[in-house]
């Protein structure tokens, strides 16, 4: 079941720089081993934002909150769900 | 050099049925020409919405205005274009 | 699964009256299937408004598309979809 | 009485995190409290957001105030209130 | 139990001028005898718009949908509804 | 002349409490001073949230605003004023 | 008494060119007439757009509503009234 | 002097099909007569939308609306002007 | 060649009080060189809110964004700017 | 291929002058290293805000977000971008 995620990054410019990129590198494994097992099917970079546009491919709604709410960034995003439905011109 | 697409229909309430119906039936042909060929990679329905989000895979920002201006909804949808780019977590 | 569902309605203001009526009735006894097999849980107007606020308990994104595109106020109507999860103090 | 509340709740990023979690504790006892009396009728976390939306059952907008205002992360959190009525197609 | 209520009037530019007078006046009477029974306290014009401001005291959300609802202009008008309670510093 | 006026409060997480609970209490003498000599009409809590729907009744737009931005919080809120004006149905 | 007005005009596209005419030129003269007795003190327009920014100066604001509801355009415009105090920097 | 100015073109749905297509090529004409003394610097099209981005180079503010408002497609358009100046770090 | 300008002023809440009188003082006396010389022509407050509506008459957008820059508040204003021009009806 | 990009630069209130300084300095030489190397085609002020209008011309939308988060100022800005397309009536 698919759904786009939007997620848009803001790390407070006071943050200790050793703590975001602590964050940052757990960010990319964590995200790292969604795209590995499926669940988190595309990842792309909007162009001149610190933000992505994501698809991912779970079970449930509740599936998908747990994804979400456990990403090291969670704390500094604002994360917006739009689920998606199949497209009867879709092959 | 991939795109998000969203795509929000609005076909006038008064507009002919029959037209309506050969309108869609091009515009699906179109759609799936374009999904053949490669350069139209996904295409979701927004749940519960007659609006899509749509991956587009084409040469330039010429090539894409120019498949989006041909569409033969074209003139009844608000169409927003997002540029996407490679994202460094992407595996 | 659950969805809370926003629907307002527009009905032209130009429809024919019998026309408007027929769409009402058929709309409220396809309203109230849902209801009673338990998909359509939650129905509630909105003070002041010709809207409501809805939960709808589905197998899938696709299910719940499939449902609300078949309302037959469906095209007079803008619907948003918004996914629930279970809350870690519901009781 | 049913009232729709989406409670989005924004805590400061440098808050010690014993308060924090001190704050949440309280506010996990007084919610599950008012859901037992049947006040808070039902509550459902958004999914991929630090919100929730609720159904409050109560017997007016001044006790309805006083709850939410009584919240621990009251100070925290953007709050919006819906007032809702029985619906003709409500079975 | 008391609601303030914006309403805004577009009435169609189209409409025959003799309906549109009619409606104006049966709404004048209807509004006049909420406002004489206590319902509707008070009723402002917005300055420089067709809308107005309102409150509203009455016994319950149903009660002021049903008062609203039957409004002659309400399916012409844009409604947002305020629930109010006692501010702690009143007199 | 009538004025109706929004107040949304939003002091910092980080103000020191006995100033707070200074310049609320010097808040609320001033508000009751002037709902005694009939300046400050009405006064009511929006439901939920920490903020006001006021009616002023003043000479002038010069009065109103000396009246506003002398209000002890005033460097904490976001205030908008609506002008009123007689509405022909009003009894 | 000043007022910042901003009035924004929509002619319906579909509105008699002859009627259209006839309303704009009662419009400039009621314009210059209230112009002429000073409370119409500016008048400019926005580069760009069928819109307009002007300052009033009247007794109060229900001279105010029944100068702007009185304009022949009044039907046919989006208006918003901001009141105006001294300024303490203004010479 | 220069401006940017976004235009976004809505022509009704209902307009006779000649009837446009003469607006446009008028609109071409004028357009081009611009580009040509120089006074329309640029012209692009915002990729998906029925919409331009120019940059205009006129002697003042009164200037840009006169070209603006003569423009064919005026009463079809919505326009929004922002005024430049140079950059300090422009080369 | 006017411009209609609009300033939200919001100076952070921990400024030293010391630091910010001084700016305002500073403001202060800027405006008012630049009102005695007629190039800011117009300075009104808008009531209720630490914002002012402006008029200023310039010979360029280069020199007015240099005198709004120039502004000892600029660092801690919104600024909106409007170009004018004249009104076909204004006298 | 030609991008419209916006830039909105808000720098913390209490970031160190020299610190901020350096920012700049190396920001402008940047920019202008692009500016000469005909990727940053235009760059302008827009009036009032301490924000920019560019247009970049670049082989991709790689290439676009590699130059724009490359930017020294790129934690502080605000960054929108259009695609442009070749507009039929440009000459």
């Amino acid at each position: 079941m698919l759904y786009m995620v939007h997620m848009n990054v803001e790390i407070p410019a006071d943050m200790d720089k050793a703590k975001a990129d602590e964050i940052k590198a757990t960010e990319k494994a964590y995200s790292q081993k969604l795209q590995r097992d499926g669940r988190w099917k595309h990842l792309w970079r909007i162009v001149g934002e610190y933000a992505n546009v994501s698809i991912f491919d779970v079970a449930s709604n509740d599936e998908l909150h747990q994804l979400l709410s456990g990403l090291p960034l969670f704390p500094y995003m604002t994360i917006t769900v739009t689920p998606l439905a199949t497209h009867p011109s879709a092959i």
